[in-house]
């Protein structure tokens, strides 16, 4: 946990930004996976997080602006609590560790909140993204699921803090950044052909739970990485695939780190990996020397497309010119999903309070496919912190989609492409930190060429 | 997943015994941390497993028993979905491998629900367990939540099949339990002074990943066994420390495995952890020599309390008659949980549908402290698998909470317990089936007296 003192100036910075009303933060509870007792590892919402520090589930808080009262609302724990689940501070206690004078009992709370609807205070609150805050609202303010309206102004008022890391948050992410390289490097360590996958995802948990963090996110150890999100670990692995890893470590206060390596399961790559892999590379340093502040970060998304869709061309898999190419979408059909994201308490940095606030400043997001998987697309400013992760994907079902409705005929060749249909997929990712003068990677840097890779094989 | 067959053959043994109605089957959706997307691991509801097969979320089953017709309600896959998530059998490819003939869009079963609402057909479904649950029951038959009324013929219907395992459930348990034992075997092969907490743990989950195997529930690696779900990591193994280890696998089918050994921090015990060690071995030899056909659990239960309670009284912390300590519950200061409970899909089989039909049969349980979290009495039939595990704590916040109120001082020597205060706490647990002629021990047997477990360090 930080000083009290941030956690008092953050709520203050907040309140100003808001002007009246009443804010509900809502805690995490526990979730059951197979039955209520038996929780999946407990992880507290991270706008809770950043104005209350707290890790703990059944807390909720409200700043009253009107009222100038910051409370926070929970129980202490009983004798049968303690001899299940340990001790803990008491609520009071844990209060003062972030500036928190009152407290109050957690069913104080929903009276609270009907003596501000009595008195027609606005209250304000955030887009619920588990069940439990659905049922919370329903509860507390009436509220039908799925029709909460939530506040724009609280939206934007955290956002507008939250996405300008401080010195003391840099440090924290980093460490994240650290390991999670370290999570890498051993996983290019340690591959060997005839491994299952899941042996891999194993090793990488242990080097991120051994250094005291857990995952930021599912890990992805994957000989299919066409599939962006694969979370199976079931194939061995072959002579000839490459190892997808995308992974993170989260510290115990909640910072992401989040990184993705290409591995091959041999020695060495192939001839036509390595030829895939070098454009790959050329994206990616094209996208973090564009990296400064000012520059749109959909124009160093633009760029990299062109990239991608230029290499390709070299190999005959594309055709046409690359401006065009990319601004009609045809470039997706290799690169369906964005360059990378905002970074923080959230791997993807406050995605539950909406892309469109957080990546775009309240500008329209774009509807092409690939395009508007786009997560950050506004002009960078010192203190992002953000990831580069282009790829290039070779995916059957989207050859197989496309072709059949010839789409984007004058910009690829569906016969090359047929000989790649087995290539699966590739992908390098870094976190940086937008600086004054450009850019700084965050965390020890991974191996990143396939020559880099290939010498820790 | 089992044949066809067994699934078939589940359900109509299902419909037989409830009769008439609907038969509601929630399956379990995707569950976000910190955002949506940024999903747990995914676990199927336990008993759609058990009817229904299937691991995917998104699911949903009714059995309408009055129209004999068994349907599965979900949505096929996108291309934005197969892109990020990779691609999966169609529903009705999914539902033909476990026997099911009819499939509906997910949207369509409130529909479904409201004409059996209309024509007034009892609609029966399970307690809910998760937010989510609450709101589908909400959503589709306008329960308000925390009013839910569960249907008691639905929950014994399902706890008379699923308390009884059948010889392929035995081969998933047993596997389960294998690799159960390997982590525990592992965890004593490793465990060195000055190795933190988390370091065995994700030692331990990765046994259980590289053998293709989840967790059944939260690892507990704690040199501060006293607390019985401990999932704090953080602390470094000192010399003359014991780590307690509750852990277990889970099959990919979602079979449990669930055992707990405490491992001496260096070479050997010391003679004081070795005094109590062993009575902990007396109480647990005394419980699986009592299991067998008929034996009521609660008997079993008191037996190995009062063990437990006479070598405590040998050692001078306890002292009066054990069968009178036991029946008033003096025992629970050390021993203030259960002697063990049904283990199968679930790690504590079926808890969300309440201990008193799984484990009592539908009698009252007891509300005396240590008592009541006996979780199985019952009579014992051949076909249960359940698990053993007394233990013995000393917990200071217990100690000062009785010795404040002046509990049991007729069997409790607070004076010499004190001397014990800093002793934390151990527990030995393993898995049994009850057979025709008394019990057997599923999995390999791991190290279990004190010498057995210092031969492995």
């Amino acid at each position: 946990m930080f000083t009290k003192e941030t956690y008092v100036n953050r709520r203050a910075d907040l309140k100003k930004s808001i002007g009246s009303g009443l804010l509900l933060f809502l805690g995490n509870e526990e979730n059951g996976m197979n039955y209520e007792d038996n929780t999946y590892p407990f992880r507290q919402d991270s706008t809770f997080l950043y104005f209350f520090g707290l890790p703990y589930a059944g807390l909720a808080a409200v700043i009253d602006v009107d009222e100038d009262k910051e409370i926070i609302f929970g129980d202490e724990l009983t004798i049968d609590h303690i001899v299940w689940m340990g001790t803990q501070p008491t609520l009071r206690e844990k209060a003062q560790r972030v500036g928190v004078v009152e407290t109050r009992p957690a069913a104080e709370l929903s009276k609270y909140l009907a003596k501000a609807v009595g008195k027609e205070q606005l209250i304000h609150y955030l887009p619920p993204y588990r069940a439990e805050h659905r049922l919370k609202l329903l509860e507390w303010l009436g509220v039908k699921p799925g029709a909460e309206q939530p506040s724009v102004p609280f939206i934007r008022g955290v956002v507008n803090l939250r996405n300008y890391k401080t010195a003391e948050e840099l440090v924290e992410i980093e460490r994240a950044c650290n390991v999670t390289a370290d999570m890498h490097i051993a996983a290019m360590k340690m591959l060997r052909v005839g491994m299952k996958e899941c042996e891999v995802a194993a090793a990488l948990q242990q080097v991120a739970q051994a250094a005291g963090c857990g995952l930021s996110f599912p890990t992805i150890a994957t000989v299919c990485g066409q599939t962006l999100h694969n979370h199976y670990y079931g194939h061995t692995v072959k002579p000839g695939d490459m190892l997808l890893v995308d992974a993170g470590a989260e510290t115990e206060m909640g910072y992401a780190g989040d990184m993705s390596s290409t591995i091959c399961a041999g020695k060495t790559f192939t001839t036509r990996q390595k030829e895939v892999y070098d454009i790959q590379v050329a994206a990616h340093s094209a996208a973090v020397d564009a990296l400064k502040p000012g520059v749109a970060f959909k124009e160093v998304y633009d760029l990299s497309c062109r990239v991608i869709f230029e290499g390709l061309k070299a190999l005959g898999i594309t055709k046409g010119d690359p401006y065009e190419a990319v601004t009609a979408g045809a470039h997706a059909m290799f690169f369906p999903c964005g360059l990378g994201h905002m970074m923080g308490l959230d791997v993807h940095d406050m995605e539950n309070l909406g892309e469109v606030w957080v990546g775009y400043d309240g500008q329209p997001k774009s509807t092409q496919f690939g395009r508007k998987s786009l997560r950050l697309a506004r002009p960078l400013e010192p203190g992002f912190v953000l990831t580069i992760e282009p790829g290039i994907y070779f995916i059957p079902e989207l050859i197989d989609y496309w072709k059949a409705g010839k789409r984007f005929e004058d910009f690829i060749n569906y016969d090359k492409l047929e000989a790649y249909r087995d290539f699966t997929g590739l992908r390098n990712e870094e976190d940086y930190l937008i600086t004054e003068a450009g850019a700084r990677l965050l965390g020890k840097k991974i191996p990143f060429t396939t020559e880099e890779v290939e010498a820790l094989r």
